[in-house]
Formats: structure tokens, C-alpha cells, sequence
């Protein structure tokens, strides 16, 4: 459905965190939208959550149940990964536009078959990297567009969580370049408004030994050369004990943008030993509530106006390949371009 | 109604712009209240309003409407002040837990028999000093309480509009001391927890003439001692063309804490004419929605817990008495005692 | 002597603490003057200081030896307020320009004197309020002279010390209004760029009780009136435990210009405990050495270019009447008018 | 001369930028030292600097002419770096102390060659890195070695010039990371304390295509690996336009200390347009003033109280292997040793 609407009629397929991010932003903040079903395998909790809600809202334990209702508009997926092969499939099939979770499929194959589906059966189909729409990320973008920065010369990007998952979470997680780093080759891309072509990644286990037994990095820094020259250097860490540090900057031709963290308040406590002020925002939640909003908002105007979602399915797979290269690098210590890596994939290395 | 109740019924009488403020927050962001009905004189717009809430929430003409309702806990009062001496003295007497926009009454008088009624009554009562609740404003108040500045001794108080309201409103407002800087003698009790003994006031009209022919001003700055020694300056503006400015600096003996603006992002552009950013967020609805949910959030759980509101009606009084001190000031161009008006007041000129 | 000349030769008069700070910037960092020689009553210490400079400077017991000598063009008087009647007016009749420490004399009656003198003679004049050569407060000068903020309405200034000084210097001091709030007189009418008609001031002793035995204060708060009709708050304490703390907003109708501390680096510590940077520079010697080497810059060029100085005697008279108008604004708890403490001098009263 | 002495007696060989900071450094800064003689080629301009500075200091045209005087007790090197070799021998037999502007010399083998032998003539030998003695640079320092940051992990140096100098300079420079990164590289190991073992360069010509044409970069980003584990990456440029950029992060443990760029004061325009503050400072002379005192203080120092120079002469050498290393890196794009490197060294490559 891509006609222009009065009133985008969205079901949720998967009540985890980020599903109910999505109710809560659609019930209550999102303009144009309304809540009208939501599935979960788990279907008794996930009507406890919708109670709460206070709407008529149904709730299947089969999302197939929601796509098959004829007054849904659209899907947001926030159903496991491996889940979303079929859901799109069936979403698409019938004619339902798709805002899907990152990362679209566990593998490039699929990834590239959903998308030549959805072009082919002409459903919008948006990607989630919430972090575009971070209203500070956003300005900086801005600023770059708008030529304040002129020509985008060096890219910075730190991006720290303030604590690792479970272990049992980053041994599924596919590593850290896959699980972390890719929401900043995502914003990479983005900022820099242009494609990579070579990724070289080194990285340490230097949090917790433990993640070394699967093989797998808790600090890391990734350098990527640009199409246009630019250059930028990405660095993670599982953990900052003063919070999530989440920051950018885009320097060129003209000058630098600059995006710091984001505070709890704007004190400043002047005493004998010194001045102080509160840690970042802790964490995802605290950090980005507004880029869940405007997500979603975006998917509900495109479908709106009928014009074209603003991270489409090519933007789901790039930085996928960008992890690969990454993956590929450190494992080799040797910078390797995209090209070698989509090469690859076509010579059926699908990860 | 004052016993531990699991879920805060209320209702909302005046759906004006703060009335609409609030039932938003109730509905979407505020634990353990339901919003049950409204009232409004103009009853057409506020059930267009209501619609757009998409729940089941009665709308009325006649707030004693809401008032009778045996279902309902607790009563919001969003009406002009005309109205407050009506409406607070039908929800007292029917029981009703009230939380009042300030001021209370037009005239001291009104307000004192309206805080006795109350506290006769039992009825929960709380005004709606907004800033209170403002997470900067509220870290500050906490390391004046924790003594991380020690005994305060200066406060400072900066607090601009970034344009004035229309000249009907400003006419209607009584005095720029009753309108605005009613808010910062609010603040200035609550920051240094201690009464103000004396006030000296003096100002100048520098934004816009006309308000000179009724008597008004637009720029001011007011002096204030405390018992406990403190001394406080405020300085207020009806227009910063650079957006809402609210800065408050509490020193003392141990340190200062200074409360900065906020901004809409935290995004720096280094370019060759120096350093930029974006200007404070515009006006109050910007700078201060949290605000709005914390004070209500706190009228429920005052009513759920059965405790004392965190404004009470005597809050509500003090800052008209610091107003009427700092008009009577600036007319006589001499410093005035807080209990010189009380005096006069008892004496029978209620302003 | 005011003829366009290569090199200003300067006597400096009093080798304490200020005579030092200016042998050693004319000695190391000021262009087109030299030092010739100095004087002290304290003559053996004062060679020792002259020593360590490891230059060809004669050193005096009486400041006469230096006025007498026809190569000296220009003297720096630094010794106590007591000597400045007679030492101006002998440096005034032997025709050398004349840069003097403020205050220019313990009362009002010889400072009017003196400035009619040094007129007369036609020597150069410049009083020593080095403040305004701090490259800050240059900063917003010329920010306001450049219309950035437009007309001023509104000027704040925090200035407090870090510590008090001994209490044997405080009886001698003259008042916090005289020895300290005076730098602020004169930074007042420096940023506004306006004359002050009238004064509030109150304030407490909250530091030090010892100092009420005196009848002096430690924390004051001072409200004054500008012709053009801004309105300016100045706040001092005697002491701020996180160092000295000197800033300025001069706020107007296009806008606001704002300075902050001077900070001993730019490090900024991010940990589990918050935010963290180091105190604001101690004192007058760390916050200010470059308008040290600024003011006795500005007075050789004034000298070099024979143009007028840039704060005059008058700069040095003013301040001194805005500190009665304070001191009795305290004492009698209302605003005082300028023009009344300057016909009451007329009358005879002279502090 | 390594015996505890009042007075350090210095002789600056080298009078151009750098020998005249010094010798106006040590001449009105710099306690226990005494500028005795300076040599210089072209020994009039020398002549005409020294009067300016108006003490008796001797000039030679030959610095041969400074080693020879048994009176003098330490030299700095501020020639060319071609000289080095032969004025270092000269002092180190003549039994002079040594302060040596960076590199020590053009190629690894010569630099190998007169670091052994300062070691055996026992003289002191200190590398002029300037930046470790810059106050914020230092600050973060303290906080790595205090342990405020725990163990390091991340390292990120911005290191950006305000303009490229002169093509012909920039021809006749070495390559910038000879050039420009040599002081990162330095910055880098006094900051993690600890030595790097690999590196990988990469970077591009984006501001001015001619220094394509002598095979240099103007825009690069190198990561190092650590010893301990630790990553860093430095990126330089030789434009940014809004002044010089000169800012580190170190990430550990327990935190990150992050120093930002200086500026020339600390006011803040809030207009219209946003909020305004003046650009970094603009190069090494305004940036790094301090710097250039507190090095050759610490060298004095070391030779009054006998102790080793803070800078030794493999601190001077190993920043060289790091720029081969980067240069060899960013040529076959791939990262190299610097293991590799002293290897090839060794076997007779010395650039």
C-alpha cells in the first residue's frame, strides 16, 4: 500500500524491547500512525504490555495473522533476525510496506534476494538505523549537506557502550563489527554521504578476556578510505565506564562539525577540587528516544507522500559488507576493499 | 479522597494550552493516573482535542460535571484564575485531591481562604510551580540539600523570554513581577530553602514602549535577602532574540552550582569565522516538558502514598507576596519588607 | 614630555608587588619602552629585585632621583595611596607623563585637585584598572562597541576572590566597596560605555565573622542604573573556594556576550564519578598577567602616538563615587543617587 | 658539566624562529639559567636580535666559538638539522650539555651514532619535543600516570596545522610524517606510555594537489598498536581553516582524559544566529608558548640537580622509525613493524 493516506494503519511483528519502543512512540508521539495489532511468539506477555497501552490494539500469537488483515497498512519487524526472511516474504507478498530492524538477514544471499523482492513486489521497505535520526547526528549531516564543512576530508566516530552484554548475547552477537561497528558504517556512509572502498581493522581484547575464547574483540579501531578521498578512523569499546560515548566529527575543506554527548542536565558544580559535571546519558534508551520517534515518523511520511524511505535496503547491506571487510581485515591484518568482498559474496562466501 | 489507591482518576478541568500539556503526559507518560474526563467551556474544541487522544475520556461543559463524578480521584485545574475560587472550593468540598495552576486566586485575600478551605477539607492540594520539576533545576536543588555548595550565599537568576507576548496578554498579565518573575521567587525559596525577608526591585521598559503606557516593564532586575543571610539577584527580559534563557547559580560556602541552558543538540561547527552553535531551546513547551510530567508525576504519587504535595498552598502564596513586595518597591524605589505587606495585607489591601 | 619619541624611558616609584610586575614586563615584554631606573624606601630590597632583571637599571631611595633625571620620560607610580598626592604633583611639574595605580588619592577632594593638575600641566594620565586590558573583557568591549549585543539593557558581573586577605589588610582597606567592588565600578562603566546615576547595594558578612567588628562586609550584592537606562547587578564574595571567579554578561537587544574563567588547561576527566576539570586560575597574578602588560602597553603607546590615554583621571574619580554612593546606599538600606553624593562632596564631605 | 650549579650558562647555536624563542625564553623566563652567547651564519641579523634583548650577550658567526669558551656550560642546538652531527660532536667532546631541536639528525645511522656518544661522554642530552611540556598535554599525562584513566586502551590524537607552509618548505620537509606526525608519534608514546610495535599508515592529497607531484600527503591517518595492547590513531592535516588543532584522548580503564584546543579568550556571543565563540589559537607560537619555557627550564633543571634529561636521545630516534614505518605502511599499504624497521636499519637502510 503506497497510496497517499489519511492514516498509517501499522502492525508490530515481535514485542522485544525495540517492538515496544515502536508501540509506545506510534500510541503516543508519532503523527499520522495508528497501533492497530502486534504479534509475538510470546503472546501473554505481550498482552500484558498492549493492557498497558490502554488502546483497542489486537494481539496474535502468528504475525501471519496481521498481515493477512486487509486494514494494515504497513509492518514494523522487531522480530529475531532469523525470523526475517519469511516475514518479509509474506509481508511483502501481501502488499504491506516494511520497516525491518537491521540487520535485514544473517546472510548477504538473503539479504540481496529480500531486497530484488521488495523492489519487485514495490512495497516501500526501510531499514532501522535509528542513529540518522538522532536530531545532534542529524544537524551535523546538515552541516555537511549545507557545505558548512565543504569538502568531507576526515571522518571521526567513537562509539562506546558503557558496559558489554551477557556473554551468552556476544557469543551469538556475530562479533563486534557486525553487532557494534555497523550501526558507524552505517553513519559513516551517511555523514560522509559517499561509499567505502577499503576497510582496515585492527582491534584487542582488553575488557574482558573471556570474549577471546570465541574469538571475538572488545576494543577495536577501524580505519575506511572513501570514494571521494576522505578518510576516517571508527573506534569501539564494550565498555566506558563513564557511560555511552557516542560522538562525531566531519572535518573538510571548510571546517569541522562536531557532535558531543549528550547530559542528564546542564549543571556545573564548581568546588575545592575542581569542577563537575554529570556522566553522558547512560545508555541506547537514554541516548537516542528521540531517533525511535523520528524513525518511524519518517517510514509513516514516505508512506504518506508516497516518496522513497530515506534508508532503504541497499543501506541494510552495505555496512554488512563493511563488517565483512573489517572481519577480514583483522583477521589478515591487511586493508581489504568492498570490491574483494562483494567479489566474494558472488563467488558464493556469503559469511 | 487520600488512601493508597493503585490507579489516580482524574479529571481535567480547562483544556487550554496547559490543560492540553497535561492530558498528553497522563495519557502517555505518567505512571499510575488515568485521564477520565475533561471540561471545557468551549466544548466543541475540546473534544476535537480529546479525539485526538484516541481513548475513552469524557468530555464536559460544566466542570461540576467531573466534580460529581463519584469515579473520579483528583481534579486538574487548568482554568483562568478567575475561575480558581469556584472550582478549588466544589472539588474541596466533594472531596477532591487538587492540583492548581498558579496563581491560586487574583487577589490574597481569595487565596488565603482558599488554603484554609483546603487544609478544613483534608484534600490533597498542590500548585503548579513547573520549574520545581525541571531535572537541571531539580540537581541543583540537590546539591544545595546535600551540601555540596555548603551555606549558600549568593543566588543567581537569569530568566528571559525570547519574545514578548502579545500587548493584549501583557495588559492582562499584572505586571511583569505577578507574570514572570513570580516564577523565579519560586525558584529562589526553592534553591536556598529559606524564606526572603526583603525585596528591592527596580527596572526599565527597553524592549517595547508601549507597555510603559500601562504602567509596565520588560527589563527588571530585583534584589532579595533571606533569612539565613543569602542574598539573591534576578534579572528578567521579555525578549532574548537568542531563545529562552534560564540560568540559575547557587554559591555558597562549599562550592557553586550553575545551571546552564539547554540546547537542541550538542553540535559545534569550527569554521574560519570562529566556533557556532545552535541557540537554547525557544520557550517554555521546549525548555520544560519534562517538567510538566514530573509534576504531575509527583501529584499522583503524593495522592498513592498518601503524602504531603511537594507545593503547597502556602508556595503558591509566598512568591504573590515577594510580587507585591517587588511592585511596591519599584514604585517607591526603596527596598520592602516581605512582612510590611503582610501587614498591609492583614490591614486589608489584598493588592 | 608627549612628543612622538622611540623609546618611552621609564621610572617605576614603589618596588612592591605591582612596581615588580611592571619592572618585569617593560623589562621583557613591552615594545618601545625601557626601564631606567626605580625607587624604593625599602632600597636594599629593591636592588636585590633589580639584580635578578640582570640589566643596567639605577635604583633610588627617593623617588626624587628619578623625577629629577631629565632622561626619564614617564613614571609608574606603584607605591602606597598615601604618596600619590605628592609624588603626582612633583612628576606633574617636572613634565613627566604619569601612570598611576588606583586609587589616585585616599579622598575626593585631592583627586579632583590632582586631576586639574595633571590638566594643567598637560602630562599624560592614566589610571591603573588593568582589568580592562584583559584580553576577555577586551573581547565583549569590543563586542558591545561593535553593536554584536546591541543597546545594553542588562550587565552582570560575579567577581569574588579566592580567599580573603589578612584581616589587618581588610581594616585597612577601606571597605569591600572601596578595595574590591571598585574594579567592578570601573569594569561596569567600561562595558555599558555609560555613566552610572544611581546605586543599590546590600550585602553581609558571611565569610568571616570578624570583619562585622569593623562594620565591613564579605558578600555583597550591588544593583546599578545606567543614563541610557540598562541596569546591571555585581555580586562579590571575599571568598570562592574553587578560585578566583570573574565573569561578565553584558546582555542586549541583538544579543548576548558572555565571559567565563580562565581555566589552567583544557583536560577534561570523563570517569564513573562524572565529569571533571580543573579550578579556575587562583588569582589576580594567574587571571591577569597579560592586561599587566597590556595597560603599561597602552600607556607608552598613548605616550609614543601623544593620543589620549585610555582611562583618564576621571576613570579614577568615578569608581570612588560610585563606592560612597554604595557604602551609604548600605548604611542607610536605599538606592543613592550619584549626583547626590557629588554635590554632598561639593558640600565638603569628601569620604 | 654535570656538577650541581647555581646558574645553567647557556649558548644558543642557531638564531632563526626557533634559537630566538629560547633566547628571549632564558633571557626574561627561565630561573637558574643565563643566556652567555648565540652563534649564528649570518651573524648580523644575529647581532640586531640579540640588542633587542639589551643584555650583554656575546655573538660569534661560529659556533665553534661558543664550544671553545670554558665559561659556558650548556648549548642548544637550533641549527639545521644538516649541522647537527658535527656541532653535537663538537659539544659532547667539549664536555657542554646538550639541548638538540628535533630530529637529531637526517638519517638512523648517524642518530644511532651520536646518541652513543653523549652516553659516553657523559654529557646530559635532551631532545627538544616540546609538546609533553605543554601545561594541557601535561595535565593528561598526570592523569594516565596517576592512574585517573587506568590502564590505556584508546589513544586518539587530532593534530591539524592552520595552513601548509611554503612548497618549497614542504619539498625540502621529508614528508609529513617526518614532518607533522613525528611530534604525534612522540605525543603518543609519552601519552600511553609504552612503546608502539606496529603501524599502518594511510592518507591523501585533498588541500593542495602540487604536493602530489613530490609524492607527499597533506591529509593522513595512521593507527598504532601498542605493546600493552592499546590502539591509537592520529590524523593530520595541513589546513584547517579554523586554526590549529591540537587535541588528544586517552581511553582506559577507568576513563578518558580528553585535552581540547586553547583559545584566546573565553567569551561567548549569543545572537540571533546562534552562539558564537572565537577560533583555537592559531599556530605553535601562540599554542605551545609555554611549551617552549618549561622544556629548556626542564633541561636546566636536569643539569642543576644531575638527573636525566626528560627527553633522551632515544626518544629523539624512535619517533623516526615510527615515521619509516608509516611512510613504508602508507606505500604498500599494508602495516609494518617497527621490529621490521630496526631490522632493515640494521642491515643498512637508513632511509
Amino acid at each position: 500500500m503506497s497510496d497517499l493516506v489519511k492514516e498509517v494503519r501499522i502492525g508490530i511483528i515481535g514485542m522485544g524491547r525495540q517492538g515496544k519502543i515502536h508501540s509506545r512512540n506510534i500510541v503516543s508521539r508519532i503523527e499520522g500512525a495508528r497501533l492497530v495489532c502486534v504479534s509475538d511468539i510470546y503472546i501473554d506477555s505481550a498482552k500484558e504490555f498492549v493492557a498497558s497501552l490502554d488502546r483497542s490494539i489486537d494481539v496474535y500469537e502468528d504475525y501471519r495473522d496481521i498481515i493477512k488483515r486487509e486494514d494494515v497498512d504497513a509492518v514494523i519487524i522487531a522480530s529475531p533476525t532469523t525470523t526475517h526472511e519469511q516475514v518479509i516474504t509474506d509481508a511483502a507478498i501481501a502488499n504491506k510496506d516494511i520497516f525491518c530492524e537491521k540487520p535485514i538477514a544473517p546472510d548477504l544471499a538473503t539479504t540481496d534476494r529480500l531486497i530484488e523482492l521488495v523492489e519487485k513486489t514495490g512495497v516501500k521497505f526501510m531499514v532501522g538505523f535509528n542513529r540518522r535520526f538522532d536530531p545532534t547526528f542529524k544537524r551535523v549531516k546538515d552541516l555537511v549537506v549545507n557545505g558548512n564543512v565543504g569538502e568531507p576530508q576526515i571522518l571521526l566516530i567513537t562509539s562506546r557502550d558503557p558496559a558489554p552484554p551477557h556473554l551468552e548475547y556476544l557469543k551469538a552477537s556475530g562479533g563486534i563489527f557486525f553487532d557494534t561497528t555497523i550501526h558507524d558504517f552505517d553513519m559513516a556512509r551517511y555523514l560522509v554521504d559517499d561509499e567505502v572502498t577499503e576497510v582496515y581493522a585492527t582491534g584487542n581484547v582488553l575488557v574482558d578476556p573471556r570474549v577471546k575464547e570465541f574469538g571475538d574483540l572488545d576494543t577495536t579501531m577501524v580505519t575506511l578510505k572513501f570514494k571521494n578521498g576522505a578518510i576516517a578512523s571508527i573506534n569501539n569499546s564494550r565498555q566506558a565506564v563513564y557511560g555511552y560515548d557516542q560522538r562525531v566529527e566531519v572535518f573538510g575543506s571548510k571546517g569541522s562539525a562536531q557532535a558531543f554527548n549528550e547530559t542528564p542536565n546542564t549543571v556545573m558544580l564548581f568546588d575545592e577540587d575542581g569542577v563537575h559535571s554529570d556522566k553522558p546519558l547512560y545508555f541506547n534508551e537514554q541516548r537516542y528516544p528521540e531517533s525511535f520517534v523520528n524513525e518511524v515518523s519518517a517510514f509513516v511520511e514516505c508512506i504518506r507522500n508516497n516518496t522513497a524511505p530515506p534508508v532503504a535496503g541497499i543501506d541494510g547491506k552495505i555496512p554488512v559488507l563493511m563488517a565483512m571487510a573489517a572481519k577480514k581485515s583483522f583477521d589478515e591484518n591487511r586493508p581489504i576493499t568492498i570490491d574483494s568482498i562483494q567479489a566474494e559474496v558472488k563467488g558464493g562466501n556469503t559469511r
